[in-house]
């Protein structure tokens, strides 16, 4: 690899010299100096060291992402495809994406750490939970972040979502639209915005076609056989003929559900679009995330927060696509299987 | 941030004296300079900037990673995980991993630009083809780099692989154990050493129970309806009762596709134990690729080339572990669905 060493011995002038032309300090050397350095600088080969440029320029082009859930909990179909179009969306701006792991009791340090040793310019951050500490701290440090998901409250930050409340309503209407009138709601045990979100857009649904909703329609789960056993318990009594389930992996959860009790199947919406939902029997309906426009946003919005630290938050919500597969088109009436 | 300005002022030396004090350099400053130094460095939070450091050393602590193919294409269910366990890995050993995209026409400009722009230490591969490019570029600049997978040739380099052979054997003798005798291979369409190596150990397998192997009994594929069709039709005459398969979902396009015909079912095989091999009906047996334990031995490979550029190439062999669920539990005489 050339230094400017090597370029400065090679065009037999002094490393200042090297020095002034490659930094575009004009006056300080003859046009006939600059242009046979030049020359001799692309000859070689040489590339500026990034290290120092970066010194200078405070600057490291590098944007932190924490890897999400270790494998062997639960599966981040849509993570793992976010974040190949997050390293693409970072490279049209120049940047690189550093991934990082961090324990699950104190994400914190990690953050802690790279801000201190500026190893990074920013972060992305994803999987936000209620009151997230990462985002509360990362507020406080007032150090350029934006999340893709949001913390639920009144926080001021840069975030960009799926719009969970339009998919759910999207995954309802067409569901009533094949005939349906007992439509459940299977969401996650677990307190998130996300969840919430899906929530109301199924109840907003519901109220415009004109449906009742009882409270026994509304399911929690976590796609364990057991708790969806429990879901099938409580949604025996008032025969539901369709369901929208916040995610993929819970929908196939309830349809094995349905056929290991030989009940009848159920009109079923997931939530994803993850690559298991082409492989079902039958294939999933779901609903898909823009995950590159989403991409393109959280990078845009957090290139203007390196450039500006005190530019006012931006938030983006992106409406997620209806992808119909076999899932929801059976019928209110369909037969129990023998 | 406190900057080493900072601690210069608080504690009312020179910035040369924080230095010498913070770089270690003993009998430049007296005792007591050097603890009212390091207790004000430590009061005010002041770490030493990262970019300044690796100038010095030469070092960037970043390894970086190709992210695989882009989302749409086949799903890479194994690298997924494999980049997490790399990430965690790494860390072990003070690196951060880098990521990034490049185009499939020509990757070598990526790695060119980062290696000239001194972005990374080294380079970890996957998704090694045949002559590979990337592989022959690394050689020929004598850049550090290590690679999950070979390029079936004798280049001599690190490489890290999972024993297909062993593990098509495990395969097959699972399932000559279940009582089946005409066993056939799916593999891939296109060339790879991964392919011809899981060939081999399935060959070895059948061999050595003194299974006769037609000609027609290897079949290749590539997931989509229409040559799972034709590999159907190829098998048809021979009446085979079981498969050894390369990938998951090529096996389970292999049992929708006997299911759609209305043939009888085939104990089958995978290999990778995608997360869908939890979701299928049957659950699929495959072989499972010990990700922790091939990304350890990677970036210790990587890490010593790194300290030694000559050092002499070394090279491992992971086997993998067979999951038994449903699919190959299937027995010779099973009669074909109504």
């Amino acid at each position: 690899m050339p230094t400017i060493k090597d370029v400065a011995r090679a065009a037999g002038v002094s490393i200042a010299t090297v020095s002034y032309v490659l930094n575009n300090k004009t006056g300080m050397v003859s046009e006939t100096t600059r242009e046979h350095v030049l020359e001799v600088a692309q000859r070689l080969g040489y590339r500026p060291n990034i290290n120092a440029r970066n010194l200078q320029a405070s600057r490291t082009g590098l944007i932190g992402y924490a890897w999400h859930k270790a494998p062997g909990g639960e599966p981040s179909p849509v993570l793992d495809q976010f974040i190949y179009h997050l390293a693409h969306a970072a490279e049209q701006q120049d940047y690189h994406v550093l991934t990082f792991t961090h324990p699950g009791d104190n994400p914190i340090r990690v953050y802690e750490d790279l801000i201190r040793s500026r190893r990074v310019d920013g972060f992305v951050l994803a999987e936000t939970e209620t009151n997230d500490p990462r985002v509360r701290f990362l507020i406080d440090e007032n150090f350029p972040f934006v999340t893709f998901g949001r913390t639920a409250n009144d926080w001021e930050y840069c975030w960009v979502d799926t719009d969970g409340r339009d998919g759910a309503k999207q995954a309802v209407e067409h569901l009533i639209q094949q005939g349906h009138e007992r439509i459940g709601f299977l969401g996650w045990s677990y307190a998130a915005l996300t969840g919430d979100d899906r929530l109301q857009g199924y109840l907003e649904a519901m109220e415009n076609a004109g449906l009742p909703v009882d409270k026994d329609y509304i399911a929690r789960t976590d796609y364990k056989t057991e708790t969806i056993e429990s879901v099938l318990a409580q949604w025996k009594p008032h025969n539901l003929t369709a369901a929208f389930v916040v995610s993929d992996y819970d929908a196939i959860s309830l349809m094995r559900g349905l056929e290991r009790n030989k009940m009848p199947p159920m009109a079923v919406v997931g939530f994803d679009d993850a690559p298991v939902s082409k492989f079902t029997r039958p294939g999933l309906t779901t609903l898909r995330q823009p995950l590159r426009e989403i991409s393109t946003a959280l990078i845009k919005m957090l290139h203007e927060r390196i450039q500006n630290k005190d530019c006012i938050p931006q938030n983006k919500l992106f409406k997620p696509e209806l992808i119909i597969r076999e899932s929801s088109l059976i019928p209110p009436n369909a037969p129990a299987p023998r």
